[in-house]
């Protein structure tokens, strides 16, 4: 499979610039200690450096995927918020996220029995298991299946089967383009249980608000409940990522989670971003966004 | 009066790039189009360039203040939380902010009548007023006045005068490295009138906390009430900025604003970022955050 990315990242006096056409002009760039892998799988491009001051980084086709230092940001907020608006998340499927990040963070949920991985590219499960080992380490967890193929495909041949279906897709531009159609959307309806939820990497707001409004409307022609939240990452371009939901259920509130976690629980499950008050507060945006997805999203005031 | 800081921010290859060993290996870069100021003043080295992406930008001492493509997001948050916790504010003073940005939004207010530029360089304001019309152009209104001073005497000098003191100062490793002291606190709160509230510039949690911890903490000691609030600018490093509120009135809930913005209101005060459900959450902190500042902040839950 060709990618057909037009990224033109470079590392260039011993930094990592990030540059992306979809954000033309604005770049994110990190020092760079040492390059532990730079290759190209049968997919994309994977870059892993150690950089000077955020830990492992994983790149791939040329964006920043996480760090070491600010990934508990993403990994907490993409899978904290479906866990805690489902009564009692038993079979979860992580579509991407060859890191393991998203996984580690549902395995600290006692309901869940199993974790399906399906991560196209056996390669990134690879290098992350040696270069990012906070996050890979819980790939071999006995509760973890890991399917190495097509996430849309895997979700088509399997219906009625997870509570919460995770997408921890890279940017629709390069091979995750599959999983952010209506298309897609449909299929994981499917694949959902009876009160099933999904959440879905969401894009920057600030940079691509049209296109999160056609991903949203398409979702929302599928899902009775949708909703779309916001975190801060800091080396995710703009500093701030979306999340998108959808449920299966009508009317969901998404602001309010179905279980508040105690500080005890935040301590146990070691969450340093995500708590109930954040989990609320992430569906109230700013009004310039608030005002473009409003006709499309539930949770928009 | 020399400044002190040790910035080696540049523009290379047609792109701007921020550095700051405040913020070592991480760094935001712009596209440079064409630049229109670049000049030392008395008091710090100012930059201003056409972005090929974020129009005019304002960059003091290499460390970028504003550009005006997302510069609502933070003229907004520091003007609004706090003018929207005090009942009826008449008299506003700005300390810093001689681009005017802040002006613009204080002018909104039906109920001010007076409003006092506090800039300690002139030559700040003329280049805003020829390259940033959208901001500086507010600074001819007749309620405002323009003093050319240090912030710091100003406040020292004018007891009991004002119902918010905004202070938009840039980072404190350079001219505005007072601003950020307890002394300063002290005499922000001799200045306020009776039921009197400062907002200021309250650095960025992901890479500054261990400062923010001992800002905050200053700030307590003088303020029986002292909140901390956050909202997303996309070219402030690490695309989070702070701020700090103090309230001479005891057990201020500064989430609660005094009034509620409709979305007619929203819509006549041009407000893009701000609105009610906004300055509630905006107190709503991530758990990394909340942990750390919980000892000194009134508004931590």
């Amino acid at each position: 499979m060709e990618s057909n990315y037009k990224n033109e990242s470079v590392i260039e006096n011993g930094w990592f610039r990030e540059i992306n056409t979809s954000w033309d002009g604005f770049s994110i760039n990190l020092k760079v200690e040492e390059i532990l892998v730079q290759q190209k799988s049968e997919f994309q491009d994977i870059l892993i450096f150690k950089s000077k001051s955020f830990g492992n980084v994983l790149v791939l086709n040329g964006i920043i995927q996480c760090t070491e230092r600010d990934e508990f940001t993403y990994q907490e907020m993409i899978t904290h918020l479906p866990m805690n608006l489902h009564p009692e998340p038993r079979r979860v499927l992580v579509v991407g996220g060859g890191d393991g990040g998203v996984i580690r963070e549902v395995l600290k949920y006692k309901s869940v029995t199993e974790v399906v991985l399906c991560e196209i590219d056996q390669m990134v499960i690879d290098v992350c298991k040696e270069h990012l080992p906070s996050m890979a380490d819980c790939l071999t967890d006995p509760r973890v299946t890991i399917h190495t193929a097509d996430g849309a495909e895997y979700v088509r041949n399997n219906p009625n089967q997870f509570d919460v279906i995770i997408t921890d897709a890279p940017d629709p531009d390069g091979v995750a383009a599959d999983l952010f159609k209506k298309k897609y959307y449909q299929e994981l309806h499917t694949c959902l249980t009876e009160k099933g939820l999904i959440c879905c990497q969401g894009e920057t707001v600030f940079l691509d608000l049209p296109v999160i409004k056609e991903i949203t409307a398409s979702c929302k022609e599928i899902f009775p409940s949708v909703g779309y939240a916001l975190g801060n990452t800091p080396t995710y371009i703009s500093g701030v990522m979306g999340y998108l939901l959808g449920s299966k259920q009508q009317n969901l509130d998404f602001s309010k989670p179905v279980r508040r976690l105690s500080d005890e629980d935040l301590d146990t499950m070691k969450l340093r971003y995500y708590t109930s008050d954040v989990h609320t507060t992430a569906f109230n945006l700013p009004n310039y966004v608030r005002t473009a997805l409003k006709d499309v999203v539930d949770s928009c005031r």
